[in-house]
């Protein structure tokens, strides 16, 4: 779809107005003669997003049926034609068409927020997935589901905060473990990812390897193969020879059993289809061809997921004449930047490709880092993998099983507040009641020592954080910090919401400077509620109910707030101390 | 593939000079850390056109095997690695790689100049293809092929001036007859087109019709329906019943047998894939679908090739999985602008597309207007069409017939020069021994009511054109016209090269007005040689083989060159005499 232009834009609200008044004649009119239906209103809505408004049927059938439109295709609200014909008779078009009732659907992003570079196993009914944590510390979440649709964060790789300090410690924002893969080979869970150093490091790209009975975790502590490249991946061949793949490209090398030991030189057997930016290379074998899918293009617009395959895993292989298998075509598509996929089977034979994409806050902020996807793969005639029909990512799709679980796996859940880099138990640590309770390290969150904080993605693009803070029994020094709740993407851009002594204040961090800072007096008697609501770009600020400050324009806290190092993560929020004092929370229930 | 940037230029200089020293480890080592292989340089070389210069053969088979690089390729001057290695030990590996020598290849366009909207049909071992001519008379060319490589012209589909004069007298550039048609049916070869309008006529868009028992014709007088929509062609069901295909999108129309009925309302049966400017449809059976092609995405870089199917004619249609099935994704590819094509069936079951294409000087000035290229349809395993693998469009590639057809069948091949609108055979005509006879009508080449011109498209970038001019001994008048050679885009941009009595001058019309002339006395004695050498956007004036102007800018004839009207035509060359005076020239022959 395409926003109608100043030559289109007549036509276009013509169509659009017939077509919410029911007009089917107008409509068929405009269709044979100026409208192209491709053309959608600045909030993404569709010719037939106003025609289900309109509720004439036979016009609605008539732009299904003969001009190609689609019930499923989201407006920038993430709302679909089907969506706002649920109630209407056209609901039951609709479910015929499709072939799903909106209660046997699922909507992408299935994970939201950051949740990059998804790399994804089965054992048994149990699917199990990583993503990139970058800084974040513990690493690598590990995430459980039985459904593909339903997931909960379930452990971590890297769990050693003095490992972490090590490995991690001296890391710009934007480093750390990038695209992770997930296994299961011999009754072991292997987790490898890249971790990435400072670009002044010896080796700038390392990779690491641990591997755990469980999926959960405990893992070993980690192993690093100073090899450069990034996203590696594992492979086990039939006759049991294990492989890492590498980029740029898909590069192998043969390693032991356990992963610790390189038996090869890595060497290229696919360098992929477009040229661009070759990388997150991941192996199947299937029907007697090894399958090397890979993220192309770079993690923008231009992202892609490519497939190419041979009978000898070390080629030549061959480019699949549909490449690219996975690709956001549509520039009003409401989800963007799709690649980086990693296809699994259910136990009765299907296929699902897991994916990152990107959403965008007037087309331009992606507020939320990259998110995961799920669309079904289909496999052609001719052997060849295919996402979602070609179609790019999916809004509204049929569930991959119709029966849904509705209690996943009891899983340990607790850890869920992630810190930068590292963290000091015995200053920051949440209790058994879910209270949070951070000690300042004397670090201002502009430091990269500054460990004092817990914190959260972003779930969407618009919720509630609320926060009671108080200072706790424990404490016995004089309050001279400040504390309260940060908006959070790296060391270089961070808000800041808290109080001193005696002042309340929000006051915003970029690059190198608090850029603006905006405060009252105010008589921190111990205990204070902090609420952000988070609508977009605009964030309003409570303090104890009522509100002090309202922002329309926060932008630093998106990758593209910043040109400076790597920002390949999305927003997030949380609590902080700067100083010395011990602090406690609660977080009220996001909204 | 891309010309590289700033960020890359680094990067790729390093790479394309260690491939031209023929170093495979610096090579390989770029491509593993740094190089994207999609980078070529200014001039469109790839990096294995450097390698085949670098005469590393293990690194050409690298970038070939490993990195998925095409010997086909070709640079912005239509070379490709391939043709680099003619005469090398490489040519050999490029021939087992490829499947074919460079003696069995041909190269795209097979139809250079201004060949725009190809049509085709096959009777028995016959390929007949029609053009459109927008303005140009003699109206709709007609061409022939045996072996879809080879083309000739062998007549046109109107060639009476009088109903030419009444039809397209008035009409202003770049309108005329759009995107023929031409098909066979019981014994006749049948040719509709659009008939463009004025955009102040009554009707702006209306349909002829017209059909011979010979494809070179005579064709009987064109019939007009007053019908909406552009792109008609003709489809014959098996049931015997005709139809007439229309856009926007493909519309169809049953019509009587000889087509000048129209036996029911316009019916959409299928919008397209995009939503955008669909058009140009034809319809095809096989194996028990309904296969809709159409033309979309408008006729600049956007235009692709789609196709749906169906078991039943009026549908619903089901959206081909791998469209578009033609595109040109290649942004440094030396063929752009691919689509509006039409499939043909080889008399062994093998099928082609002839389509559309532009090619570009410095990436801007589509000089030659649309060309016409051919590559071979594969069907997939599940029965769809897709063109050159979806590679975009082939620059060298294995003739259809291996065994090519060398005296294509004998063709009256004289009337090949044009004029617009149509012609006054009293004043202009050609002779038996190929001399150009004009008597100027008196009405300069800016008037519409001008038609002392004989034209034809340049045949391609770089040509020179050569005319000897005289005074025939039947002229009787005073000479008082200027005459000579024009370049000619269409009545509101053209170029004129010629004398006067007493002068020689090159003179440039743009929009309303002559912007630019050079000139010198010159005393025409009766006979003069003319000679324009053009390359690019360069043109040199020669008289007499003596140089006199270098212009190195000529923009105005291409299709970007001005603003106004349509124009969709391309950059032509002949002859022309303002004024009253009768003229006589002899081309020598283009070189």
């Amino acid at each position: 779809m395409n926003l109608y232009t100043s030559k289109t834009e007549a036509a276009a609200k013509r169509a659009f107005e017939a077509a919410e008044r029911g007009e089917y004649e107008t409509v068929v009119h405009l269709i044979d003669h100026s409208f192209n239906t491709e053309d959608c209103d600045e909030n993404g809505n569709s010719l037939l997003h106003y025609a289900v408004k309109g509720k004439n049927q036979k016009l609605v059938e008539y732009l299904v049926e003969r001009c190609n439109m689609d019930p499923t295709w989201a407006n920038q609200s993430m709302c679909t034609p089907y969506d706002l014909a649920a109630g209407s008779p056209m609901e039951e078009y609709f479910k015929r068409i499709c072939g799903f009732s909106l209660e046997e659907s699922y909507r992408n992003p299935v994970l939201r927020g950051m949740h990059p570079d998804p790399s994804i196993v089965r054992v048994g009914e149990d699917y199990y997935m990583v993503h990139s944590s970058f800084l974040f510390f513990p690493c690598i979440p590990i995430s459980h589901s039985r459904d593909l649709i339903h997931w909960k964060t379930i452990g971590y790789a890297v769990t050693d905060e003095i490992w972490a300090k090590e490995f991690l410690g001296d890391l710009e924002g934007g480093r750390g473990f990038w695209a992770p893969d997930i296994s299961f080979s011999n009754g072991r869970f292997y987790i490898c990812a890249t971790l990435r150093n400072n670009d002044d490091a010896p080796y700038i790209q390392t990779q690491m390897i641990t591997s755990s009975t469980h999926p959960e975790g405990p893992y070993e502590t980690p192993f690093i193969h100073n090899l450069l490249g990034i996203d590696p991946s594992l492979f086990t061949d039939e006759d049991g020879k294990r492989y890492m793949l590498i980029n740029r490209g898909a590069r192998i090398v043969e390693i032991s059993q356990d992963g610790k030991q390189l038996l090869s030189k890595p060497e290229l057997i696919w360098y992929g289809h477009s040229g661009h930016a070759p990388e997150g290379p991941h192996l199947i074998k299937k029907d007697g061809y090894y399958y090397c899918f890979l993220a192309e293009g770079g993690t923008g617009k231009g992202h892609m997921i490519t497939v190419a395959r041979s009978r000898r895993l070390f080629g030549p292989y061959e480019n699949c004449p549909y490449n690219p298998i996975m690709h956001q075509w549509d520039e009003m598509g409401a989800i963007q930047c799709c690649g980086h996929g990693m296809p699994v089977e259910t136990p009765d034979g299907r296929w699902f490709m897991v994916y990152l994409s990107s959403r965008f806050i007037n087309g331009a902020w992606g507020m939320l880092g990259r998110e995961t996807c799920l669309d079904e793969i289909i496999w052609t005639a001719d052997g060849w993998p295919v996402v979602n029909k070609r179609k790019g990512p999916s809004y509204l799709e049929r569930v991959p099983f119709p029966k849904m679980y509705e209690k996943p796996a009891a899983v340990n859940t607790k850890e869920v507040w992630l810190s930068p880099r590292t963290r000091d138990r015995k200053r920051v640590w949440t209790g058994e009641d879910g209270t949070l309770w951070i000690r300042g390290d004397g670090f201002d969150l502009c430091s990269k020592k500054c460990n004092s904080m817990l914190l959260k993605f972003q779930p969407d693009f618009s919720f509630a954080a609320e926060f009671e803070m108080w200072i706790p029994e424990e404490e016995k020094s004089e309050f001279t910090s400040d504390a309260g709740v940060t908006l959070y993407y790296d060391e270089n851009t961070y808000i800041k919401f808290g109080v001193t002594k005696n002042q309340i204040f929000v006051t915003e961090y970029v690059d190198n400077a608090y850029v603006r800072t905006e405060k009252k007096d105010f008589s921190f008697e111990g205990r204070v509620l902090f609420r952000v609501e988070t609508d977009g770009l605009n964030r309003t600020f409570l303090l104890n109910n009522k509100i002090l400050w309202r922002w329309t324009d926060v932008t630093s806290i998106c990758s593209e707030g910043l040109t400076k190092g790597k920002r390949f993560t999305g927003a997030a929020y949380g609590v902080y101390v700067n100083g010395s004092n011990l602090l406690c929370w609660r977080q009220h229930s996001e909204i």
